[in-house]
């Protein structure tokens, strides 16, 4: 691909670093997961098709347009759900950076939507998602899993235009979690609150007494 | 921030390295969490507002006085919750070190708090928390998660006051773990200690016997 | 054992970084767990008998032919679990590498099986595995743990002749997976996916109301 | 202390090493654990008292007799549960190594003793801590938690001379567990291996079926 900037350099090897620690943590099993990032000046960056994560190097980036479109004369496949990426940066202006990763927790808790989205619990972990207030309250998306990756893309783009996401992420049904954020480093903060808050749903759960509603009470522990 | 001494210096560097162990553990995710220390001599260095704990070097710890007031003529924003670093170190004269980290397990177990505490099970594990016997017990206080932190600290101080704790950490509600030491070294024991009391409270909930309380007996297995 | 190729070579460091990663994860404790690799050319390289898997080298190596007899001069004991990996070799002429292992997950899940194998859960990530399709269905295959390894072998061989594997692995009961692939890098991808998806259905019964069937309605969530 | 031989030195930083990787799986949080060695010449070496274990170097080692009694002219403080490692170094001839470690699931399933034991599953893994047969059949000794550490050692030696053990190592109730090995690696064998097991255990009735009696059937499957 065409020579990259110091900055987008910079990017790309931060997003590099960030793969290969969520291989550590066992959120790209296989070769599954995609990251990209847009760094302020030149193309998206995204990793290959087909690749394990944890072995990564820049040189196996992909260079494409916001779109999603190959730029330059050479390079890989881009990842196969590279619409995905595209449909964020085309509806999020300041999105730096977009990862996708495939957590245990965040399979299992997708499976627990209604009404295509799940509610989050009011931990204090949200405020570094956006959510505020004595008693947060948010929820998730849960798309389903269309076998034809566009067309969860158009979904999502669907979305954004009817009130967009409470969090700055959404859940692709038994399939993963995909996140934005400003650049690299915000990227991967939220990949690790949000599976925080799917391990505490996990946990939760296995140690609800039948039959019994989740319920939080005001900070005072009053009902 | 004004020079720190060789001493100074070597605490701040311990409480850094801890700070990238907490990361690795998945207990400050995001931006979360705050540490500080007290050396001997010189201001309390405590972690930065809003950054990542597993990328900090020493250069971005704040100085800080035992209260929380920013010393000194440059460095970045201390951490939004200094005033619960200051609650410490105004209570207890011996302590050198506070860490505040946010693991799923404490998050659960806090909202099983009844009258404003968690009764910790008998493990020869809070030796290391100074809880000593036979059939040692003790509980672990819970604090409501008030969204004014400074109102937090309050009832911290409010409660050291009114007999102190039965160990060195309590609770917030939802929010995380606080835990002081005389040295960087002993908060890292505490933190330690504590969580594995953690989550040995939902691995014993999750397997429980529906119905069956918890109960231990003495040491040769009798009633 | 006779010198190596350099492709022989490069094979076999790859096979004993997998087996230093395996034991990082917990699946290969104490000496468990074999792996073997069939370069395009040269003899098969499979690990020696009884020995840990965090610390071998390319020396501690053991040559032998795709049958499992021993080849060259020198070299310790071959796995006493040889017989799998030839079962596998002889039955799959593209195999490249062959990684057993034990997990806690694969053991319990081992238990599940009904008339001789586990159904997998619909989960994106069977696509690693080669299962696509809206609604993925497949199953895993699990032989009794007989305590002569080559009487498991034969059972192999048979399963190959009979119609062959949903997914490049299978389980042995209580005892752990062994997974095959072109070469080590897919063989590490495959054992990765398949402890996703045995984690996957240990959290999924762990959080399964009581009673309640596990079912999976197609991508839109309908029925 | 007095100069170490070659061979000595070999197996201290040998345990050191083994203690850091201890450190990191969480099995000796705080300052818990102890670990020694008995080289073939030379003194047993067992970590000082009150020393978190993922920073000891070999100087901090303790030399002390068979017997437990230092050995040599300086040294820190031998370990508090000293009395454990005499108890099985003068009981098991062969017993170069014993390591003693605090995980989350052995003092939960120390719980489940009863008649002074738990039952342990029939496991390949059994194999490794010298368990064969087609269904083996072995269980784990539980002493009670005695407050005075030389008493529980007095019913370890109790229980050598009763007909010893069916595993190399035993647990002390919602303390912990302590094998031994020939050696250092053989040591960090069974620690592996028995944690191994005791995960199973805790995976097992996490997911078990109310009311459901735990059995396993031949290697057939069949009753």
């Amino acid at each position: 691909m065409t020579p990259l900037s110091a900055e987008a350099r910079k990017w790309g090897e931060e997003m590099v670093s960030h793969a290969a620690f969520f291989h550590g943590r066992g959120w790209v099993a296989g070769t599954a997961g995609n990251l990209s990032v847009r760094p302020p000046e030149g193309p998206v960056l995204i990793t290959p098709s087909g690749r394990h994560k944890g072995t990564l190097s820049i040189g196996d980036l992909v260079a494409v347009s916001s779109e999603g479109s190959p730029v330059g004369e050479k390079g890989g496949r881009p990842s196969a759900e590279t619409s995905l990426h595209a449909a964020i940066y085309g509806s999020v202006p300041k999105a730096g950076a977009v990862y996708h990763v495939h957590t245990v927790e965040s399979n299992l808790v997708s499976l627990w939507a209604q009404d295509g989205g799940v509610g989050l619990p009011p931990l204090e972990m949200l405020k570094g998602l956006g959510v505020v207030g004595e008693n947060p309250s948010a929820r998730m998306e849960v798309f389903p899993n269309w076998p034809e990756v566009p067309k969860i893309a158009d979904e999502v783009v669907k979305r954004f235009g009817e009130g967009g996401f409470d969090v700055p992420g959404f859940l692709i049904r038994l399939h993963g979690l995909t996140v934005w954020g400003e650049d690299p480093a915000q990227a991967l903060h939220h990949v690790e609150l949000m599976d925080f808050v799917f391990r505490y749903l996990v946990l939760e759960r296995q140690t609800r007494e039948r039959g019994k509603v989740f319920q939080v009470p005001g900070p005072s522990g009053g009902p």
